[in-house]
């Protein structure tokens, strides 16, 4: 396991599962798992106090609305932490993204765009964190970047069905 | 010690004295300390998990920013906790206040005003929490109230020195 | 009767419907009336007023839009009033929000979260407050939120049916 | 006495004091009197119930934060009520904006700009609606809206001294 | 005619008819006329410059998005205009409520809330408006108000179908 | 004159000066006026509807708050209109921007950003919309963008005095 | 080619259509390109540096969320360059807006209102600028306002079918 | 040379400093240099382009306002970019962390929050980064964490001098 992606709710992991699918295309193993601050705090404490011993590297966190958890396991563990803020129902996310992002010096959470974009986003900066030690690894984010950009030259005009 | 008075930061004291003060003005037995969930998270849960058995009744956290401290708190004990949405730099506390009142459903934070107001006012809500239980307390409560509105009543007109 | 359920329409009733809920769990005497601040606002004076002598213990005030409901009720009473912003069309509750929790020193509101999840909160932070003068009723919450921690880590993984 | 202002604190003089001063412009009669929705609910239902009894034919409220102040007075009397959203500390007058803005259907608040504009723009208002049963004023009031036309277009431009 | 109501657009119309059926309750003559600040800036300084002549008391103006009309209909009368923001299709009428509310100094509009909620209340506004000189229509509204307050009084339980 | 520079009111030169200067720059004749779209809508209208007549080419109009000034130019010509939402008290901004920029289908105002930077770029885009059939005038440009660039270049230790 | 329309994605075309809709209407000869800033920054570069060379005389660029598509495309060309938001899925085009319109002083990019009406002005917005120099489509347009005005002009009564 | 420290303008150092002084604290080698999106955008384009190759594992990227050098840098490399929103004049960072935080899927940016402690945490997550493949740096970090642990367990009492 080299990445663990937690989340409040199990509602979170339609959002969630976009992290897991471009951790898959890079073929970096993680495990998914619901980690709720506010429901199980003991559970977050000791899941990211165990997390570096475990063999973690990098803790991707999504949570909505009051969103604590991102900020919470940094607090519990020297780990890089990226925070994903779930898109919520009436504020739409700007709650979640605030909660996520403004953290106080000290410790820190690296932090996505609101939702689904956020999520595969968050998957991608910890394969290029995994990278900076691993040039195998940064290959294969070059050849999908390059990837990504061909699709996108591929087909130039956007009138054309 | 009834009530319990935690802040993110020793810079959050200033703002919430003023819930001390009203404890102050009733009475009411607290302590007060400096609890970051960020910085110190096995203190906060220490704190919060041993406030009932130490006889605390209700709990007011203070934080800005993402401020997590008061759903922390929350998370740790069944006792009601009061936050306060410290003001902040950039964004004036509109990221305090979401990041405290946008609880998800089975963990509640009674939320108060951004800045002074809501840390006096969280002194007069843990006060009045206190009071449902203690007809004395209510009556000091009820005679607060009426001087409030004597004091208003005496000065009716407002472009009088 | 230990607490009063109010709001301003009933329209809100699917919202508030929430608190009266959890009370329901707790087996918490409550009733629910509409009171509108401002189509009814005699009988939301003589409501808050009577409160305390009727022997409610705590109102919970449910409203949206330019959400005077819980303010105005807690300027009638000593007893702690939680207020619930209701999801408004427009503006989605941050008018609702602000309309509520910004109250000036002296008169407390405590504001939970913008629609349904306040107002499963309000009825939940109304038993905590109950609670602290009643032991058996802080045991049952203590269950509850065990109950609730339970359920989450009996279904650790997200991506599971 | 034609018109009421009436404010929530005795701390919005400054502000409310520019609708006295546009009535004095136009010799209008009216009183000025500190009103507390939260402190003196009372007195607000007693000022407000009473004002068309009184004389007057226009209540001008001013408040900031969760300014329930211009709903409740119009809550509480069929004449007419102009609102003044009051800048507050923390949110500028966003939150004054929205409590005294997004009133229900039924019960009406003509709104105007958040702090001294408003004021200004309220004792204009204010007069503008007694102009329509009075040519006199209506009169006046055209003459100083040309004399404020006046006043622009001889110093068209803004380089000079 | 006692009252003009103008809109920016026929598709403002839906909201806008709020305003219409308060008038008809209270048997206030009105017009109703499409007139776009921007695409028909001409028949906007004709319309308000006359209205007065016209015989027009009071001047309802919707418009959404950078919503101009009221406030350009307001610089060429005197007449009070009240404004309703349209609900706007990505910001939900928060543009449409600033661009109306926020007027400098010396040229008022009485804003409304957002949307239906808005024109209904600008309907009634206008009518508290001509009541000021008019008895038997202030009767009129008294008798709505206590209509109103008497609807909610009549059904006082949110549960019951 | 090329272009003509309005605003709102005297108070808005410290921010238009910026446009000014930067056509002095280019050096590109230009007008400087007071035209308040609410105080002088005559003059708004008699100005923008002379505009193409009188020889202007593009012309730069900055307000704040509720700023109807740059739509309402546009309404009144087919000239390209510039907008620069000035900064304001309450709101800082948001309120110019939203009401400048949100304009319907049909009638463009080009909007640049808040304060002092916005206005520089109203300067400058004015002289590239002149260049667009003035070679010698996109020469003038190139060579500032080009300076601008160098002069970026020649610093690049932010570190450094 | 005089006018080249370029968007982030392909998912913007339903929105930049309406650009290239209102060429269309004053036969404009214009071009439409995908060209990400992020996805693909090169071709960007290359699109925007070329641009003047290739004949081209406004770019018009759409883009959504981190909005970065139009400043870029301004910071590669002394063109005038129109920003569209296209209208975010979260935060509803708030973030696009923000993200086009504050740029510093000293790049500019002329930003239209938030989706389909802003695609539709920035392609008049680009006809007026081509104007400026081109007395034909200047009438043109002139002919396309009065058009739009008399439309309205046809239809004054909201109510009718 | 591990971290290249950018910034929009030099006038951006005095929030980036923060930045290099926690890259101090844990003696990881950096360069701090001026890079504008949009006054130096081929600079932009050869710093992003040739840093993995030069060496460098992490950019952190500093900007305000229309904030897109973070988004472009990262547009331009694979190595992992972290963001930090400049406080803007206007708009608070609001609108810098929204340019910054909402990246669309396949290009990443890791936001800190606004201003200084979103400075000082970029540089603490690029030492966190550099840490998953340094135990040594990463025994560092746990014991800076320690040691504000401490600084916060020292001194409890917030009322204490």
């Amino acid at each position: 396991m080299k990445v663990g992606i937690i989340m409040g709710s199990k509602s979170d992991w339609p959002t969630m599962k976009n992290a897991a699918d471009m951790l898959d295309r890079f073929q970096i193993a993680y495990e998914t798992t619901v980690v709720s601050a506010h429901r199980t705090p003991q559970l977050l404490a000791d899941y990211a106090t165990s997390a570096a011993a475990r063999g973690l590297k990098v803790i991707i966190a999504g949570a909505g609305g009051a969103a604590h958890l991102p900020g919470m396991a940094a607090a519990f563990t020297s780990l890089p932490v990226l925070g994903v803020p779930v898109q919520s129902k009436a504020l739409k996310g700007l709650d979640s993204l605030l909660s996520i992002v403004q953290m106080p010096k000290g410790v820190a959470v690296g932090t996505l765009a609101i939702g689904e974009a956020g999520a595969t986003n968050a998957g991608l900066l910890a394969a290029q964190i995994l990278a900076t030690s691993d040039a195998e690894l940064m290959s294969k984010i070059d050849a999908f970047r390059k990837e990504q950009t061909d699709t996108v030259l591929a087909q130039p005009n956007p009138a054309e069905e």
